[in-house]
């Protein structure tokens, strides 16, 4: 069987070395040269999009945020999982809220933008501490900014007036203190069987996402339950096929949803070795209409991103349980170049691992993750 | 990095498969054709085999029995790991019977027969229960006879008068009774590190590996250190980098080798699921010069092949721990179609997935599957 994917980055290639074993080909979109490429080794297939549309008995994406007219073409066809209406919900911000809000999902309070005269309304409803958050990919990768003081109002106000807000709204959300971040990951097939994978826990620096690790630690009953509530109740609303990530924010026992991807996601790598089913290969299975795999954890496992790093040591994989996934790509600052699960029997083994692997990696490009090697160590079993 | 791969069959593929994490394109040489293709896709690179030796980091194989002016390319390029010796051992079994013999490696008693006058004395040495196997894949794949009594001597010496003995010369076995059959596997690397992977346990039928389970059932610390040793004493003396697997008849404590393989082993399928590194990539990382990787087993394993069927249901992966691995070969009889890895926390469990796993499958292609999941079964834990 053949699957379309649109985007032929990291997620296309783990996709397809996560189906080839099915006997599954994964052929991969380049959505910028609109060329059909193997997304492993980024040869050129030579059809043209229209011809593996037609071919390929499954059309999914890596990315959200796919032109249009190549969603459209492929939902047409009849074969595009998940569908375009929940991959737009992930590319667009006020979509998702509406879907969150409709839907009673707890997440963070918020406005939608749409002209400059709205911000005085939001810092009125959500104090003054605020993030404004381009609803869609539209701002040439500008996509949020912070309040910190209502004194900086006007000059906010001011850059707000050169974007076109009818067009792409800004959504602001009032900015929250919570305990940590979250995610759970799950699929959904076209029968509405849901299976989840244990939640990870997610820590991030400027930005970017650092290291998972999963089962995340502490996870009471309550809020197990809650995000796979949560997780069900987004996944049927959307009338979801494939694997869908949701991030949350914890404080305490509430969760709140912070965003969701229709697709899989950097904090589901730890799958690859930590789970007895991969999320690639889930996801797989749940767009060609397989039965769901297992989704039990094997021990406890951190992922650790490569951001904008070539130079560390290969050697790092002769760690017990320490496994490298390198995508390929050439270095740029803040690229995720590849990521490494380590696998452990518990916390503490997998501080210690972590205190190990740091021997080989330049810190500074990892600056997460002594103080994780050490909150993981200090955990009792 | 690059690997060429001598053979485009499935074990290349799981090359590719393996060694893409790790950053390393995986090339496999389609030895008939003379083509360098890719070995998941099969799609052809449009390069010469004698560029694609120049331009990759190191060569290997996937079987034995490449043609000699290949491997002699490869050999003098520097780059062949394992070394042509080592290889040709595997593949001309009077080499291997002197491997063994001179590294006092048990063995079964056999004499070389390169006349057929050869013959009376075999009976003499050997008894009247004979396995004459060729020695090399001379014979348009007639590779074994058998004696059973030496009144039908007559019979094959008429047979044998037929074949060119002098260039092909037969290995006469003596045909043993043993308990069962076991193979260790494991990986040199360049520095003589040795790391063997758990005693995978075999069943055949009709010549064919049909299941392994892995670690293998009561194996006792000698016969564990006794096989560790054999391995040792045998990848030393072929100076061997790679993975190398040994197949070996076990009688009490007592370890007799059958035969060696000089390269991945379809009795090491297993550590797909089953181990912290599996042997595709622990070949990868041994030829390529990385350190190698943990050999751990994670729970209990059994590897079941699909031989000459394609008449099953898939949804068998819908068992925990169940993972499909198709070759996307074309059907033939007889002709291994992928494999089933079921990975388990016990014997008793992994019994019980197997008996679950007969409900997808015709039981007639897998014959010794309900006997071995009973056996499982009765396995105290």
């Amino acid at each position: 069987m053949k699957v379309l994917v649109f985007g032929a980055g990291q997620l296309a290639q783990m996709m397809y070395l996560a189906a080839a074993p099915l006997g599954v080909e994964v052929y991969a979109v380049d959505v910028v040269a609109r060329e059909v490429i193997n997304p492993v080794d980024k040869s050129k297939f030579d059809m043209s999009i229209e011809y593996a549309v037609s071919d390929v008995h499954v059309i999914t994406a890596e990315f959200e945020h796919v032109p249009e007219d190549l969603l459209d073409m492929a939902e047409k066809s009849g074969k595009l999982h998940p569908n375009m209406a929940a991959i737009l919900t992930g590319a667009d911000r006020v979509r998702e809220k509406y879907v969150l809000d409709t839907n009673n999902i707890q997440n963070c309070p918020h406005l939608i933008v749409s002209d400059v005269s709205d911000l005085d309304a939001a810092v009125q409803a959500l104090g003054e501490k605020i993030i404004f958050k381009a609803s869609r990919d539209g701002y040439d990768g500008y996509g949020q900014w912070r309040l910190i003081n209502s004194e900086e109002l006007p000059k906010l106000k001011h850059a707000f007036a050169s974007l076109d807000l009818k067009r792409v709204p800004l959504v602001a959300e009032k900015m929250l203190s919570f305990d940590r971040e979250i995610s759970i990951i799950g699929a959904r097939d076209a029968k509405g069987n849901v299976c989840c994978f244990d939640i990870a826990e997610n820590l991030h620096h400027e930005g970017q996402l650092h290291v998972s690790v999963a089962p995340a630690t502490a996870v009471s009953a309550a809020v197990q339950k809650q995000a796979e509530q949560i997780f069900e109740t987004l996944a049927n609303a959307l009338n979801y096929i494939g694997v869908l990530a949701v991030e949350l924010f914890q404080s305490g026992d509430e969760l709140l949803v912070n965003e969701i991807a229709p697709r899989v996601h950097n904090s589901g790598h730890w799958t690859q070795k930590g789970a007895d089913t991969c999320q690639f290969e889930q996801h797989i299975r749940a767009v060609l209409g397989f039965p769901l795999g297992d989704t039990a954890s094997k021990g406890v496992t951190a992922m650790i991103n490569i951001i904008g790093c070539t130079s560390f040591s290969r050697d790092l994989i002769s760690i017990p349980g320490c496994h490298l996934h390198w995508y390929g790509k050439e270095v740029r600052e803040k690229r995720k170049m590849g990521h490494i699960n380590v696998v452990a029997d518990s916390y503490r083994e997998l501080g210690e691992k972590l205190l190990l692997l740091l021997q080989y990696l330049p810190e500074e490009y990892f600056v997460l993750l002594r103080g994780e090697a050490q909150r993981l160590i200090a955990i009792e079993a």
